[in-house]
């Protein structure tokens, strides 16, 4: 089951982020031969999303996702702000022509311990951006974020919290399941199961180092941790999931320090060793 | 529902570890009116444990728990060494009169990343356990921890998979409920519903900081953080629970560096306040 051929794999651009520009990521992704890119939108946006959408067409690879829209808690309520962000974050997504629009739905409101009030809102915020994402052909994608971001980040905290929103708000909207936030969950194999290949719009993979030195900057590339990924791609492979696989890694002390070409080349090596 | 009073709540051990033994916090509890203690195993083991029974009666408060038992996957394998420490511990519980043994289960098995082996052993050691702690008539409590532990301390993470192991293993074993561990589970008033009052045997508080600067030793004071703690003692409370609820703060940079009976003191105070 394991290995993953580079032209399977994509960039998210956060796994260089201190390194590399995007019109540089879209580079070392052609130069390596990898399938494709998933760009963050301050990379995108700095670039700007028509000349990056050219360059990526240009240089014949495939998008698997836009990171990130969500955050529908950052003003308390569901302001025209954030409702309008989103949507931004949707024509980004339709002009570069990314296979989903990842979702960082939020945590806790400001000031707030109430989790299902912060729930609500991260639903009614959703339907908004799928109300519009339909009329554009973008697919949205709720990424669960680990339970250890469940005050800050995302207080959707497990696949089967995602697909329980999923279920109620109908087609065009699915799952971002990154290993990382997804491998302790003693439910996982039933709820990929449950997705099924319409929900299971992206595949994330990096690794849980042992120990973890910090909660959001010290993740490990695939093989360096304790993560079984080749069980849980098999997962989804399973469903009928049949995209590119993401390398997203947020490593502070380790992997942005590094010259981005021999990250890049890692990434390939342990593609095929360890996913 | 807000307000604790110091009569029930519970001094665990591990909140003033480093400033003072078993004798002294035993004698601490019962200087500032607390309802009980839960040691350590290692404190109670440097005072011993008959010593530390006789001088919790003498004090007349009560013992919420004994940490900890478990650790099964610590070897690979369910090794009698393993099995002989969980029966001492179950012995050391019996000796204090603690309300339950409370389990951390352990994490992935050395230089494994498989976690339904993991899981599998962990469920036949707490079965041994559970055999073995019928006879003296001690209770098992599992502790759900926070899914940030899965690799290393508990392969154990949410509250419903503690009830699947009850469920199949019966009287005498329920679970140990820390709000730092469960705060996030979108499952949890289910859970809690479904546990009922048999299988609830402790109610732990702190609370969770953010941002989190580490860990496992950065835990806050209740009323520090973001979990709704009121919430959740009353969906305990509406099943029935009325034992003491216990205080434990690992916090190695702000607590453990200050005066004990300040921070029994602020305990009180955050008690009446903030649970």
């Amino acid at each position: 089951m394991t290995g993953v051929p580079a032209s399977r794999l994509s960039l998210n651009t956060a796994t260089v982020r201190e390194q590399w520009s995007l019109a540089q990521c879209i580079d070392g992704v052609a130069r390596h031969g990898l399938g494709g890119i998933s760009p963050w939108r301050d990379k995108l946006q700095e670039m700007g999303a028509e000349a990056a959408a050219r360059a990526i067409r240009e240089a014949g690879i495939g998008v698997s996702g836009l990171c990130r829209g969500g955050w529908y808690t950052a003003e308390g309520s569901l302001t025209q702000a954030v409702r309008d962000d989103n949507r931004r974050a949707v024509d980004e997504a339709a002009t570069i022509g990314a296979e989903c629009l990842v979702m960082v739905v939020g945590g806790l409101s400001p000031d707030s311990r109430d989790l299902p009030a912060a729930r609500a809102l991260i639903e009614d915020g959703l339907a908004d951006t799928l109300d519009y994402a339909r009329t554009v052909g973008v697919r949205i994608a709720i990424e669960p974020l680990h339970p250890m971001y469940c005050g800050d980040r995302s207080a959707m905290s497990t696949t089967g919290q995602a697909l329980d929103i999923c279920d109620r708000l109908g087609d065009g909207i699915g799952v971002a399941l990154d290993v990382y936030h997804i491998w302790w969950d003693p439910q996982i194999e039933a709820q990929i199961a449950r997705a099924g290949r319409d929900r299971l719009m992206a595949f994330h993979v990096c690794d849980w180092l042992v120990p973890t030195r910090d909660l959001l900057l010290d993740r490990g590339m695939m093989g360096d941790g304790v993560i079984d990924i080749p069980r849980l791609r098999g997962l989804v492979e399973a469903q009928g999931f049949d995209g590119l696989v993401e390398v997203e890694i947020f490593s502070a002390k380790d992997w942005w320090t590094k010259d981005p070409d021999a990250v890049l080349q890692e990434m390939i090596a342990r593609g095929a060793t360890a996913c």
